[in-house]
């Protein structure tokens, strides 16, 4: 039989599920591959540190140029993180004649333009199932398997800390930063979890799919997003009594005029299949033109799920099916960007949530509906309950209002004026509605 | 670009969406395919039969020997239902060096093990994404995308038109004679639905799935079988107020001492991904031991969902993805067929629903627990219901029981023994549960 040889560099979580998966189970993947994937090199910081696999003689190494320098490794899983040295790791791979297989999504958010269009004239490739939706095989599907199809929208959790946060705060009515802890106890979360909290993470996964989805080119930093970082247990509990949950929802849409991009905590009527994407899993909504709906679902990240990702891209990439189609597919060109064109905001329209915090005095409703009526925002249904135990009928309460569809821009003018009024005594909180 | 030229041999529903995917978007396929894929030749059998594509002229044929004696056409959507003659045809075209793409599952079933044979020896290949649950991608999930796993099981609602009929029973409480008549004035039943609703279909995409999923050889006659044919709407209702919904379930399960295969009617709880599969829709959860639980919804049949997957295997096969690994793969060899060890039905383990007609006397209740006792089948829930108005306390009543788990041995014998106590008036009705 054939055989491929592979080096795996970075031997963290992932590398080490990689190395587990080719070590242990070399029947399966030589039965997939028609071949049999060898790791001969797995580049590590550390000689000495303890990991949970066997690795046989000769094969753990703390220098890169073993890998550079041995012409027989055709195929590398880069599982570098973080933009530097992995980007100058990458590029002296593909100079070196090695195809790529890596998970690392921010590097591809950032420098996928130079990394790609050098694969392409070195006649080398790079495959990146892991790095959209570990346990999901999202990139193959929208790539592939619907390339029959015009791509309509794509909406997605795809930030499994994120999910695990606010399912956390759902179900124990437990506050973001008790939460936060337990996630970080749990592995759920780094030690500082900014870029999945704060909509970067699910924004740069967006930014690869709607490239794939499209054919737009789109940068990350463009894609209006908020977190969960911000998000108030009251409501989620007020949402739920409504009938719908909160989760951060990355959404891509398209449209005669441009393509709506964005990630914000999104209220999703319950029992619909995104609600109910519970804890780390993630869960992707795809829908074609002649295809229709087709919904993924599976765990965002973890050792093996995201194992599994890169291991189905060896496969490919040491078969020859990943080269068939990089260098016409383009992903990721520098030479001839279709630029997506993104909808202006303000006339993208939708439902919103609108939480109010209202002095408890005659003619505050008034006030209120009437900025809403002024700006053609029709009202769905209104909620205000009767303050807790023991406050007084001067003290504020909360109000919420859920709206029919809006433009944004309408909304956010509402906003602006409701928060200038005199009856109210806080910061509005307004969130997006999907149904 | 280069040219791949496509005919299409059978032009009903499924052929006039390849056509029309072929014609209306030469744009998208050449995007993905980096080539394109010219629609050369269609062959009908009657020329003079309106349709719903505009054929440029001298497309359509009414003489397959037009697409044989073509050295030009290498790829050829053959969309012929049925065993005969699309087998003959299927191996002339194999034969005059065309690689093929279909959908015809149940041909597949019969006589997979030739045809991919004589396709090996032809050095040709054949790709099937169309013949399992059509908009959901699974064939190419299943034994690309998750390659690096061994799959430990497969669940699915395989059969769309049980599915419909199925969801619409429950739903409406309407009997199943009304509601097949409707399904098939819909068009999702075909005038003799026979197929569909006794199981055979669902056991004919279950035999292909195990087969990927596990390198089984599975003769589909082999797996145990039972249709929605026989379901009463009292089941559909009990089922619902124990918590539960019943859908056709195809199951695929690897243990040691070998694989479990069944397709039945089966209660799954409400509020799990599969328990809300409406309608025409399919779904399939597989678990594999690396990834963890993949859950898929599509639409199952269709014109356009199905045109989507082969118009994708289309492209695979044009672009060479598809011989890749064809050769090595060796899907349906009758060379060495790894023959799938079935496991001894009676040794299964599973919870059981029951539904007795009971006379309504002193005793009862104690003589059919005595028999569940006595086959060590312990009882999870009862539901007995007072006679319905107007009915005398003589008449009989339904009872019915959940077990918990006992093997399939046990509840099979028990059954036999409750039918033949003096008081059960009617035939026992006996379904698997699926928690």
């Amino acid at each position: 039989m054939e055989k491929t040889n592979i080096a795996i560099v970075g031997l963290g979580t992932v590398g080490t599920g990689v190395a587990k998966l080719l070590l242990d189970h070399g029947d399966r993947t030589s039965r997939h591959a028609g071949r049999t994937l060898w790791l001969k090199k797995a580049v590590v910081r550390d000689l000495a540190k303890h990991r949970d696999v066997d690795l046989p003689a000769g094969v753990a190494t703390d220098s890169l140029e073993d890998v550079i320098n041995d012409p027989e490794i055709s195929v590398v899983a880069q599982l570098i993180g973080g933009l530097e040295p992995a980007r100058s790791i990458m590029l002296r791979l593909l100079e070196s004649g090695k195809d790529i297989v890596t998970a690392n999504k921010a590097l591809l958010a950032e420098h996928g333009p130079e990394l790609f269009t050098r694969a392409r004239e070195l006649g080398r490739s790079i495959a990146f199932e892991a790095s959209v939706a570990g346990g999901i095989p999202i990139i193959a599907n929208v790539s592939q398997c619907l390339s029959a199809n015009q791509i309509r929208s794509l909406e997605g959790i795809l930030n499994g800390t994120s999910n695990f946060i606010v399912t956390q705060m759902d179900e124990k009515g437990a506050p973001y930063d008790v939460v936060v802890r337990k996630a970080q106890e749990l592995g759920y979360a780094e030690a500082d979890p900014t870029m999945d909290v704060d909509g970067t993470d699910a924004a740069q996964k967006l930014a690869i799919l709607a490239h794939l989805a499209f054919g737009a080119t789109v940068d990350w930093s463009d894609i209006p997003r908020m977190g969960i970082d911000g998000l108030d247990p009251d409501d989620l509990r007020y949402s739920r009594q409504l009938g719908y949950r909160i989760k951060l929802l990355a959404l891509a849409n398209l449209a005669d005029d441009g393509l709506e991009l964005s990630v914000a905590p999104t209220l999703v009527r319950i029992g619909t299949p995104l609600a109910e994407v519970r804890d780390a899993f993630n869960a992707i909504r795809v829908v074609g033109d002649a295809v229709g709906p087709v919904f993924y679902h599976g765990l965002g990240a973890g050792q093996m799920p995201t194992a599994s990702a890169v291991v189905a891209d060896l496969i490919d990439t040491a078969v020859g099916r990943t080269r068939l189609t990089f260098q016409t597919l383009e992903y990721f060109s520098i030479d001839n960007p279709p630029r997506a064109k993104l909808r202006d905001a303000d006339t993208l329209v939708g439902r919103n949530y609108f939480r109010l915090s209202v002095a408890n005095h005659p003619g505050t409703l008034a006030s209120i509906t009437s900025v809403l009526a002024k700006h053609k925002i029709s009202i769905a249904s209104v909620m205000q309950h009767e303050g807790e135990n023991g406050s007084t009928h001067l003290d504020p309460v909360p109000l919420v209002i859920m709206t029919h569809e809006a433009t944004e821009g309408a909304a956010r003018a509402a906003t602006q004026e409701i928060e200038s009024l005199d009856s109210i005594t806080g910061p509005v909180v307004r969130l997006r509605v999907k149904d």
